[in-house]
């Protein structure tokens, strides 16, 4: 931590500065400069919250914190890649892995024609929702428990794993039964119960971004989970808040080269939930190879007009074909092109 | 819902659109503009998800929702104001409630001294976290159940009624028993299994808005909380996430009259969480009465620089009563002076 | 600047770092922690460009600047508030001034009206536009130096003095010999341009923070018009850009202490422009009056349904009045009642 | 225009209603709906802004904007993409042309080791500043006139044209004389002065969008210049503001997809200013090839650290190779992979 002082600060509220940092358990450095003193405070992270207080006293101007808030997350202390495994599906390592699905689990033969879709486009996990966190009470909440036994079904025929969304602490036991890997959504990014409980799971987890959440405090969730023992994390950007209205959220493809230079965990993106129209979604899918994500994740539908959530940005079935072709192509330039340069 | 056709569309493409909106159980009116058509969609709310899809038609370039997604939180069907009563307080009406205490409970010595100036100060309600929301799961996460008891003691020996914050559904039952009134933050404002359980509940809620809600969203989550039959919701704005880091969020001060026009539910506003300092909270809570908030919820601690968490912002005694008396002053002028203008 | 090495940094990586500080004219101070060094560059801030790039070298994590980029206009060095004189007018010290008037000059006839209304009122000073910056070139772009003759001759008539906006450095000239303040919009807050040849000025201007301005980037374009030797500068927050869209932007009431606190310029707010409709515009006025504003500027109109701009945030004749009566309640209970406490 | 009458609207408000947009020259059609009446008003564009003043009458709720703000910068009335022609080189068709250069014009060595650099890694034109936009009035402000012959003779010597930023009305003509480009910045996107006088030169122009201007309002600065007469207007996405400080903005790479389809001009983005610092240039960048964008303006330069403006997010030679090396690989996989599928 270091203290800046106000310009005019005295030797008397300096002295109280350094004494205030000795008891909190940490070593003052002063450095008098032209036109105002700094105070490094040297120790380690115990005292923390005590020294920040230091922030009252008289004469201080503000504090600068030196060392990450996260441990486990960063790269600090963790420099190779994670390589998350998802049943026989590894997210992580070289190569573009493509998650698939319809936003809400409707029916079996609704699921049946989605793995169908996923299987021969060539995406690796199969994704659906039996919970839906839906913005009015008066929309559909999702199949539930019968949703659940769908999706493993139909991953089982498919030999595909699969990936659904956890709202609530008490339906995690449920949802470990039938699930390849949790989701956390991007509204329970920082449902701090959900997030302890998931960490107590040793399943692998999806964690989406918020839309008002810094990467910073992305990677403070994921922390979370891992400081719980769980170390299958994937990251997931799924579009920010911004003014901008022509798409529904903004998709910061600048967090991809940001995470992976801070975090060890794989990181992947949502192009549907960010555009929140079909229309866009090849163009940054297609952003999202090229800026080194590990994959995405992208809501398909065998017909779109009659999805009971998320129709608009969920993707018909020759249209996802096309994308797969065009993913393809660009992973293959991204490995054997620019990877060999 | 009217469907705004693109500028070349055809008679055929208007056909199916018109045949679509009958289908779904509305009657389309057709008006055919000097550059585009519109097409109107009249009928009652049942429809609505299958009615949406008619984006998907050839020729549509884009939809627009007429009515409010929300019922009973509008003003609409519910024109008198909703006064809330917590114990013996009532919120919503006339007169500047505000509720005062400590970020976290800490000590049954600490939550005393929070009580005490609190009611010396004029305060209405005490509040007080048990559970506490962090970033980070190295900060301290609150007492649990044993801070709810404090709580409870401490608000029965000042006569104050109490609210305190519930993270989890597994969380309400207990925390009904010792509170007054549930604390939803700003971090769950869109954690549907949360708000549907709470509104199984008959006990009051004070909803926070996210840093990332609009007015609309959050007053969907208090659909939410109606719908399930409780009818105390009182709104709290707390700040919204801006690109300004002067303070650590943005007070949203024009949030008070909108929630006033579109809704009768009560709304008070929390400057603690939106400055982030508490040399910002006099100013900020003096611009609420003035802007016809109902109330305020203030951090305050009887020693800041020694508080488990959010110390820089909470209000130390002398300050927080220098407050209440500019409080008191201001809305008088409020209620006596312009009231009777 | 301080200068964060990175954890595993090697001693001849810091060696690097104190040379090039020495050689850009600082003297380091390095500090070893636990975890990692912390290097600081003491000196004055002529070095300041080449000091910085000390971020390029090798083991730098980050460097934090410790000097406000601001100095004329920073309160470190000019503690007493600034009061500016328009005319007989003075904005800054005790007591709120409104600046009424239309957004756009449209006529002799509107433009006598408005001053009319705003001296019975109890305005303070007149504003009304000829150059109008519009976002489409389709719309009314204003009167030109015509509009500036009415509006300098209706000020004399009425004993006010008079604001236009500028927006061109070759219109600077012609506005200084009509008008007694200038006004910087929001959308020209950043051009520098514009900014240096306002500070070679000598009449007062009215500074608006953009849309997207931080306030520091604000404190930042009044120290280009101190520096020209201007003195004259009065800010104006008038809403921001957020991702709410039930107000045009997003009033920053916090702005109001937080600029009083960093820096001595007077401080006023444009509700009009930030709200955007005439309805909110009393409480925000109220909660600028109550928040500790200088002042304010409203756009009013005899006909709004008329105005050739801005109509649905310009306020009647009677709206206007009702305003001014509270304003005078609760800049009262501001001054003799809260300061006097 | 769709104006939306308050749920117990009266037939007496809507009868009103309706009058207002007959003397407004348009014709109404009114739709009684199950919960409230909706009214159209069909005509052309001409009475649009006493159309709008409907807004006040009693019982209108809301309206409804049908038509786009802008004619000439809209697909509707022109299909066809449009290439700008920048001396020989075009922007706007197949392939993606990059811009390169410097942030400032610092001497005719530096100029010419980065045309050399440029030329030689393939980019197609040369950047330099001559007149800077600083936030600071206290840093480098460019090389004026002298940095202009610098650039043009740069120019001619590696047979690439220039471009260059302008910031004032004043310095147009000047400008004219030396560039084959003009380049509006992000701080002056909504400088209308500026964007009318560019409108009457026939030089073509980059015109960046500002951190806080949306799509739409990028392409009515467009509209500005365009009704001007000038149509060489190439539209540059360099990243926006938001909450997220891990970049310095957040490049809205869905704006790519977004702007060719709302537009016929061509689209290139920034990722120096986007990013900020040069580690993320790359990643950014082939995210813009991918995404479609026609180019990019990068900033290089011979020795960053030693760069008068810029220098953090400025490409080193070197870097800037392996860049281009990657933005052919992604080039080829788009036109002969993607554009023959």
């Amino acid at each position: 931590m270091i203290i800046l002082m106000k310009r005019n600060s005295t030797k008397e509220e300096i002295g109280k500065v350094t004494a205030w940092i000795e008891t909190a358990g940490y070593k003052p450095h002063v450095s008098e400069g032209v036109e105002r003193t700094i105070i490094g405070a040297v120790g380690t992270d115990e005292g923390r919250s005590m020294l920040k207080s230091v922030a009252f006293l008289p004469g201080v101007e503000r504090i600068v914190p030196i060392l990450k808030p996260y441990k486990l997350a960063g790269r600090e202390f963790h420099e190779q890649d994670t390589v998350v495994r998802v049943g026989d599906v590894e997210i992580g390592g070289p190569g573009f892995a493509v998650i698939a699905g319809p936003c809400s689990i409707e029916s079996e033969e609704q699921m049946m024609e989605c793995g169908y879709i996923a299987k021969k486009a060539g995406a690796r996990l199969l994704r659906g929702g039996a919970f839906k966190p839906r913005t009015s009470p008066y929309s559909f909440q999702g199949m539930g428990e019968e949703g659940l036994k769908i999706l493993k079904n139909v991953g089982e025929k498919m030999g595909m794993p699969v990936v659904t969304e956890v709202m609530d602490t008490k339906d995690i036991d449920l949802i470990e039964d039938y699930s390849d890997m949790f989701q956390i959504g991007a509204r329970n990014v920082q449902n701090f119960a959900l997030l302890k409980r998931i960490g107590m799971s040793r399943k692998p987890v999806l964690l989406k971004r918020g839309l008002m959440t810094t990467i910073e405090e992305l990677l403070m969730s994921a922390e979370y989970i891992l400081s719980g023992g769980n170390t299958g994390v994937i990251l997931c950007e799924r579009g920010i808040r911004t003014f901008e209205t022509a798409t529904r959220n903004t998709l910061d493809i600048s967090a991809v080269p940001v995470i992976k230079e801070l975090t060890h965990l794989p990181v992947i993106i949502d192009p549907s939930h960010a555009a929140g129209h079909a229309k866009y979604i090849i163009p940054l899918t297609r952003a999202a190879v090229a800026a080194g994500a590990h994959g995405a994740i992208i809501e398909i539908h065998p017909q779109p007009e009659k999805a009971l959530s998320d129709g608009p940005q969920s993707l018909r079935p020759e249209v996802f074909y096309r994308l797969m072709d065009e993913v393809r192509i660009l992973d293959e330039a991204m490995q054997n092109g620019i990877g060999k340069l």
